[in-house]
């Protein structure tokens, strides 16, 4: 299957995940179903690890952006593989910590930490906080002194670079809540404040170029904005800080349309990036930090859904409606972002025709895919959605007050149930007479 | 206030929500906090009743679309007030059965119930279930068989009506998931399977035009629609249906320009339509019912942020981030909806500048009004955000691992929760090892 060699077709033309016959699974555990190949989640993983200890002899942390999928066993089984996690809510902390993810390995994100949320941060150990703005950092120091803690902090950089991607998930550019511009003076005078607060210990400087890019150049181009920008610091204030977190924003494929580059490619190109310029400029290289989310998860994650109804719209279009909806799969309806559908138990025909594949909230907006080619497909059957693994069950909502679904983890043990399926007296737990 | 008379500002300058201070909500309830004018509600409740009364002589049923904001306590109002209930989903059924609506008052709806759906309306003695297809009426049929009971139903029927308002809220047309079509002769090929299937008691038709609808002349049309193909019907089979359902879509204000036609003049629109087309055809007068959902709750919510940070990028624009996000307000994000912004403890002075209000979570799309005037905030200031009463709750995820807020009714008898606060623990509750 051109996502993922973990998934494949059986004897029986049935889509399989890690082995694993999807028509079986749905069975057993009912649809919707979120489904995540272990094998490809780890796989994903170690090919970052391996790729930045071949090219950058391992100087580095590759962190998970839990934001695309956290919850217990997705952050265990990532700190199994020995990366970094990052965190973006006091949720997210609690998730990871309940998952036993050491503090020290955690990076906390956000435009707009809550004091709260420092605190947690500040009580868990958090190995970097990545300060978005002054009023953090005063406050953070502020904190820090009560604590008598000293925490390690990165400062949120805006590079200047614009990925041309989706304009909701592009967040290099100087119109951005994120972080500290450029260009502006901005950066230099807040890693100036940084250096001079004695609570905090500045140990370099992150950014983030946006989300879902097949291009290596944007990267690179803002590897060598920062590294510029580290240079500066080093001259205005005589300290070369030693980390440099790349962010994340790697894409992935969606539908065969889409080219993703190897992960080994983007860390081969940046690194060769940053060992230059650090010859060049005599510049001690920096601990690079790196943060794949949607590339950890994204296409390890199926979506099962099963068939209610086929409407044919002569001359107009087909919908086929799914048991699922905007509420569990939000991305075609927030960013028209494109699908790979397949008939399960068909997975190995060709496709009969184009179809729009619509969800069951009420709504006319709730669709998963629009003209979308699909085997033939009758009331009953099952629906395959590829690449869900990440920002589907973490965006998931109740809309229509539809319980969200379970997650399955198949892997080489087997399958097993990593979140339960919502039921209706979780959808009331908290509502109050 | 311009969207709501149960809004003002007191003698300290701070907005306040049916008398209640929001300031000293905010500090009572904490941020964000949901608010909800028990009267306001009340309110529109009746002016609908009222108008249905005045109008139509009462021979209707006003049935509120809980999708709109669906919990315990607002079902249990709704139907205090003697409205109906339109459901969606096994989980709102399920909602205002607990809340002890009385199932001959529901309306089930749905373009792709599951058997499960069916089997609890089934169970609980829905009063009405709109058929949406014909997969759906066969089966409803063979599921009526076994259980004995005899449900009544309506069918939904696409009027060809475009409403012109948002494409993603737009239902009438004909390429539309929903319902059977008009114009190709489907909808007259299923009420007669209808009234032929014996199990079914076949009431009328259902039709839904749109949302946040301000014409009233799109609604009179579709009643002149529908009832033309009422007329076609009682000539093709000899049955003069006698209900109708024109479903909702009656738009609210969110910004001064917004201009919505009072619920009444619909009313007596519609009714006069009506009237006329009964007389000139010797029609038998439909038992008329309405689904308001937003303008029964919309703007009788506000939301209450705080401001963690304010940043202004010269030249470019001013970023004022609050504790909440496309997580709790999810309509910016997903319609480019607008809204209109208080800093609550100044909410009676001038807007200073204009800014874009920006929520927490790690993502840029993550706005909740862009180049909205807002009076001068700091970090630790409230932000109101109106009419947020419809399709916030109900749309909230947890993205971003943020807990949902809680809401609180505020009536005549003072201010209590009627939605708990999430906590971390609800986040991890469902996952397992």
């Amino acid at each position: 299957m051109f996502v993922s060699p973990h998934l494949d077709i059986n004897s029986l033309g049935h889509l399989t995940i890690g082995g694993e016959d999807t028509v079986e699974l749905a069975e057993r555990y009912g649809t919707p179903l979120y489904l995540m190949s272990e094998e490809e989640l780890r796989d994903n993983c170690r090919q970052y690890r391996r790729s930045m200890e071949e090219f950058y002899g391992g100087r580095g942390l590759v962190a998970y952006a839990s934001k695309a999928l956290c919850c217990k066993a997705v952050c265990r089984l990532v700190a199994e593989e020995g990366l970094g996690l990052d965190v973006v809510s006091a949720g997210e902390l609690y998730t990871a910590r309940a998952a036993g993810v050491p503090g020290k390995r955690l990076i906390l994100h956000g435009n707009n930490k809550t004091p709260d949320e420092l605190a947690m941060a500040l009580d868990y150990g958090v190995g970097r906080i990545v300060v978005d703005n002054l009023t953090e950092l005063r406050l953070l120091d502020t904190m820090a002194a009560a604590t008598g803690k000293r925490p390690g902090i990165l400062l949120r950089v805006k590079p200047g670079i614009d990925a041309h991607t989706h304009s909701f998930i592009r967040t290099g550019q100087i119109d951005s809540k994120f972080g500290f511009a450029l260009e502006t003076g901005e950066a230099m005078a807040a890693v100036k404040e940084a250096l001079a607060a004695k609570e905090l210990e500045l140990r370099g400087l992150h950014c983030h170029i946006g989300s879902q890019i097949f291009d290596i150049q944007p990267f690179c181009h803002a590897a060598r904005v920062m590294l510029e920008l580290m240079d500066s610091i080093r001259r205005a204030t005589g300290t070369a800080l030693p980390e440099l977190d790349l962010g994340g924003g790697f894409g992935i494929p969606y539908i065969p349309d889409n080219d993703p580059v190897p992960y080994s490619r983007y860390m081969e190109e940046v690194s060769r990036t940053v060992k230059e310029f650090c010859g060049e400029r005599d510049f001690p290289m920096p601990f690079v930090i790196i943060e794949p989310g949607r590339s950890i998860v994204g296409t390890a994650g199926v979506t099962l859904y099963r068939v209610g109804g086929v409407k044919e719209i002569p001359g107009v279009r087909t919908y086929v409606s799914v048991d699922g909806s905007m509420a569990d799969a939000p991305r075609h309806a927030l960013y028209q972002a494109d699908y790979t559908f397949l008939a399960a138990a068909r997975a190995g025909q060709p496709p009969a025709r184009v179809v729009t594949v619509a969800g069951k909230c009420c709504e006319s907006g709730d669709l998963l895919g629009e003209n979308v080619p699909l085997q033939p497909v009758a009331p009953g059957d099952l629906v395959a959605m590829l690449s869900t693994g990440a920002y589907h069950y973490s965006m998931a909502s109740n809309y229509n007050r539809i319980p969200r679904p379970a997650m399955v983890l198949v892997g080489e043990k087997g399958h097993r149930l990593i979140i339960r399926r919502e039921t209706l007296e979780d959808l009331v737990r908290n509502d109050l007479d």
